[in-house]
């Protein structure tokens, strides 16, 4: 099955102690479908302005099934993101913000698009969230992605918007931003007693939870010797975790489990290259390795005395 | 078999938001005792003044395997901390330390403790740390704590210390600042260079590493919906680790690996109330649950795709 993903598409330049890259294809969209495509076929929908280099995204994108069809482009200039990491990598420090075209965004779902059976909902206006929404038909799953300036600026659309997902991934800082509740377990009761029977609440490097009514899944981040650009893991991880799901169809908890660790492992490898890079030339042997390597670094078996 | 244990008994007084208490049971051998003698026998090393309330000891460890023929009664003050927790619990705030008789203390392990087979040196000086060393024959496993003040002013005492340990635990910052590392990976790998074949590196509240040479084991914290009092988590984390270890004697990874879970089990049960309370209140059962529900939160099937 396929996912239908509506987020940013940007051009990003990063500095980390490691080096530094310019105007590189970046925006939750891309990082999420360049992620996602490993698992299942994925429809992106968002908007560039007339200085994207559309060339190098089709590239990056050749052979991959991602179906760009639903990539407007406006008058005006792209979303662009500058940003730095220095010692603590957890951290991103914004230098630019220029939401060009992405500022007057309004999400038109292709005809083609309309039935996906999986939809995200990438880190935008909640009102466009809404939007988006009405313009799809039953999905199977709707999960959306916000932040801290939409929690801000957008409560009463947001909480409108939690009724009508089924899933809600968010970092750690923003549950508590959400909520009002320190505590991650209050925090993911509170949310899902608002709307999402699932929460998904991300830590970064130490790893997400899963939430359900009855259970609680956790799975680390792999710990890797390098990271080198954390830029896209939230949006890594959320393509993984959905792409996993839309490949299956499956909505067991065993299923969703295992989404999480996908969700984790494309997160682990987004960080290994600056941009999309490392994501577009992992294989699936890559990817079975890094999950495999997740099952291996929490298991064990209990006593049985 | 036995852990034998060297570390702090002291007086606490902890404010969080959610109470206060003044004058309890603290210091890192008192946690380290609660925890590991729900597993195995413990021989308990440590030095209080004369104002310490021994009968208020001796009660919390009546019909525990805790022999205190090794804490030593001294003239002065007993070692004293206060400290408070906003609302990040992660962060503890020191207002007060009086070392007291603490600062005089030189470890003398009694004849009857000279065999112990698991040794844990508490978070103390580095040269009491070898000293002890010269007061034991051939433990199967000695491990050893440190803490940030002993890094800055006694590197060249840890690291021959640590030529003669087996295994470390420390915290991330401690093993950051320790190796000046800021990868965790590369920091216990920088560890496992200069001695100990195993290095447990503590996230609080995100869960606990260990590494070998050719492994790394994760466990998550358990999380819980009311943290109270996160004073002592660590040291009972050791404590549930080594008293794991000394229980069964084996030190093959599955096993070492296990001892994490019991060390992430005790260590959560330490921060539900003040000071020592809920380790001595807690069943073997309690404990069974607990790393059983840890087993559960980690666990995922992989795919056969």
């Amino acid at each position: 099955m396929s996912v239908l993903v509506v987020g940013s598409v940007a051009l990003d330049s990063v500095e980390t102690p490691f080096g530094k890259a310019d105007n590189v294809l970046g925006g939750s969209g891309t990082f999420f479908s360049a992620s996602a495509s490993h698992l299942s076929p994925v429809q992106l929908v968002g908007v560039v302005g007339t200085d994207y280099p559309m060339d190098t995204l089709k590239t990056a994108f050749a052979n991959r099934p991602i179906d760009i069809a639903g990539l407007e482009s406006a008058e005006g200039a792209s979303f662009r993101w500058r940003g730095r990491y220095r010692h603590d990598l957890n951290v991103a420090e914004t230098l630019e913000t220029h939401l060009g075209v992405f500022s007057n965004f309004r999400p038109k779902i292709p005809e083609q698009f309309r039935n996906a059976p999986f939809v995200f909902l990438g880190n935008i206006d909640p009102r466009l969230q809404l939007d988006v929404l009405t313009q799809v038909a039953k999905p199977k799953l709707v999960a959306c992605d916000t932040m801290n300036f939409w929690i801000e600026s957008r409560r009463p659309d947001l909480m409108k918007l939690l009724e009508h997902v089924d899933l809600i991934t968010l970092n750690d800082a923003e549950a508590r931003q959400l909520t009002e509740e320190a505590n991650i377990v209050k925090a993911a009761r509170w949310i899902m007693q608002h709307g999402p029977k699932h929460v998904v609440i991300k830590k970064g490097e130490h790893g997400a939870f899963m939430f359900t009514k009855d259970t609680i899944f956790f799975s680390p981040a792999y710990p890797l010797e390098s990271v080198f650009d954390p830029t896209g893991a939230g949006d890594s991880f959320a393509g993984g975790f959905m792409g996993y799901l839309a490949k299956s169809g499956d909505l067991s908890e065993a299923n969703l489990r295992r989404a999480v660790v996908y969700g984790s492992a494309m997160g682990s490898f987004a960080v290994e290259k600056f941009s999309v890079e490392r994501l577009l030339e992992i294989t699936p042997e890559d990817i079975k390795r890094r999950v495999g390597d997740i099952h291996r670094l929490c298991n064990f078996e209990q006593d049985v005395a």
